[in-house]
C-alpha cells in the first residue's frame, strides 16, 4: 500500500497514455485524477445516462472504475514491456450510489511476480462529502514482454 | 436453473419496464433478448466506443452485463411488490473478447427467501460463433415492498 | 474498522460462547485470541496435519479463519437476539504460508441493517514476524430474532 | 466441461499421490473418490468434530474441499512436470449442510495456458439424497517445471 517502488521511471505517463487509449473511459466521462506507485484515482461525473432503475449511479458503472483502478494500480508497477490483464475482481456494493460524482481509488495490495492482488474502494460524492459505496479485491496479470499497444490476441 | 415457477405472472414485461429505466444501458446500446422464469439474456453489439486499451471489449462493459443479466434473472422470480439489489459479484475474464456482439446469460442457481446466487456466462459472437469470454458468480436480494421505481434512498 | 458501537454490551461473552461451540475449531487448534467490537483475530499454531502437499498450511484452513474471523466480527456488532450467517467470501492466496502459526484479523467494513462487509487479512508468523498471505472480502447476513444456539434449519 | 484431453496420461494417479500428501485431508477424513480429466470430487463423511456453532458442516470445512475440487481439477490436466497454485476462490453458502456427508465437485471451466478457472458445486448427502449446500469460482495457477513435492518456498 505503501513504499512500492516502480520499475519504470515513466511509469505516470505510460499508465496515463494507456488509460486515454480506452475508448470506454471516454464514453463513460472518467478521468485519471491520480497516478502513484501503486495506487490509482478514477472520476466520473454524474451524468443522467449512467444510471440504474432507481437513479443511482449503476452498479455497472462502478465496477467499471473498480476494476480499471486496481488494474492500473498494478501497471504502475510494472516495468516499460509489461502489460497488464485482468485476471477476476470480486465488487461488494455497500451503499446506494446517489450524488454528484464517483471516486475509485485502487490501490496495490501484494505484488508477485506474476500476479498482483488489488483493492479499490469506491466513493460517491455528495454535498461535498465522499461516502463509501462499493469496495473491490481483485487479481491482475503481468503480460511480461507483451506491448500494451497490440495483445488484441493475446489470452491468459 | 430449470424449473423455476415465477411470482408474478407478469414477470417479462416487469422485467422489460425495470431494464428500460436504466439510462445506462440505453448508453451502451445494450439490449434484452431474452426473459425466463430465472434466466435473463442481455446483447451489447460492437461500437468503437466499448473498447479498452487493446481494442477489445472493455471488460467493465461485460461486468456490467453479467451484473445485470444475474440481477435481472433474480427479479424475474420476484413477486409484483419486489425490488432487488446486487449484493456482490465475482467476474472472471477468461478470453479476450473481441468480436461483432456480447452476449451475457444469467440463470439463477438458487433462490433463496432474502438472498438469490446467481451465474452469468458471457460470450462474444465473432465470425457467427459464440465464444465463453468470462464468467460470473453473484449474490443478489431481495428488497420486499419495495417498488422497483423509488429505492433510491435504500439501502441492505 | 473503528468507532464501531456494539449493541449488545455483551458483545464479547456472546462471541467467545459462540465460538466455542464450533467443533471444527477445535479440531483445527483455533483460539479466539481477540474480539472488539467490529474486529476479531483467530489464531491457529502449527500442526503436521494441517498442511497441504507442499508442506505449509492449508489453503482451506486459512479459508477457513479468514471466513470465520469476518463472521464473527459481524456478530460482534449485532444484537443479543441475533445470529450471523455466512452468505459468501473471497480469498486471495497471496504468499507460501510457511510458519508457526496463522493469525487471522477480521474487520467490519459496512455493517447494513441486515448485510455486513468484512475483510479479513490472515498472516503467517515465521520466525517471530508477521507476513501477509491471504485476504478475504466477505459478507455476512444478520438473522434476527434467531438464537445462535439452534439455526440448523434456518436458509438465507 | 467435457472433452478435455489430459496431458499427462498418468494425471489420476498423479493426482490421487498429490491428494494423499495433503495431511490436512487425512485430518478431515476427505476422500478423493473421482478424478476424470477436468473432474474432480471429494468426499467427506459426517463428524461430530467438523461442525460450526448451529450443528452443521462448518463454511470452512466446505470451502476446503471446494477449493481442493478445483485445484485437482485444474491439476488433473497439466503435464507430468507441472505443479498447481490456488490464486484465489469465491464461495457462495446457500443451504444448511445438515446430513449424512459432503460431496464436492469440481470442474474447469476453462484450461489457459498460466490460468485456469473451475467451478465447484458441494452438496450435502442426507437421507440418501443430494442437496446443494454451496457454490464456488476459482482460478488456479500452473507452476510450469515445478515439482508437485517442493514447492514450499514458491509464490505467484
Amino acid at each position: 500500500m505503501m513504499g512500492f517502488e516502480p520499475r519504470n521511471p515513466a511509469f505516470e505517463q505510460r499508465t496515463r497514455d494507456s488509460f486515454a487509449r480506452q475508448s470506454f473511459m471516454t464514453t463513460l466521462g472518467a478521468e485519471l485524477t491520480g497516478v502513484r506507485p501503486g495506487e490509482v484515482e478514477i472520476r466520473v461525473p454524474f451524468r443522467a445516462d449512467l444510471l440504474q432503475q432507481h437513479g443511482l449511479f449503476h452498479g455497472g458503472l462502478i465496477g467499471t472504475i473498480a476494476d480499471n483502478a486496481g488494474g492500473y494500480a498494478s501497471f504502475s508497477l510494472m516495468a516499460a514491456e509489461d502489460s497488464v490483464l485482468t485476471v477476476e475482481y470480486k465488487l461488494n456494493l455497500m451503499a446506494p450510489a446517489r450524488g454528484d460524482a464517483l471516486l475509485s481509488c485502487g490501490r496495490v495490495i501484494r505484488a508477485g511476480r506474476t500476479v498482483t492482488v488489488c483493492r479499490a474502494d469506491v466513493r460517491v460524492v455528495r454535498d461535498g462529502r465522499e461516502h463509501l459505496c462499493a469496495t473491490m479485491q481483485g487479481t491482475f496479470m503481468r503480460l511480461a514482454g507483451a506491448s500494451d499497444h497490440a495483445l488484441a490476441s493475446q489470452s491468459s
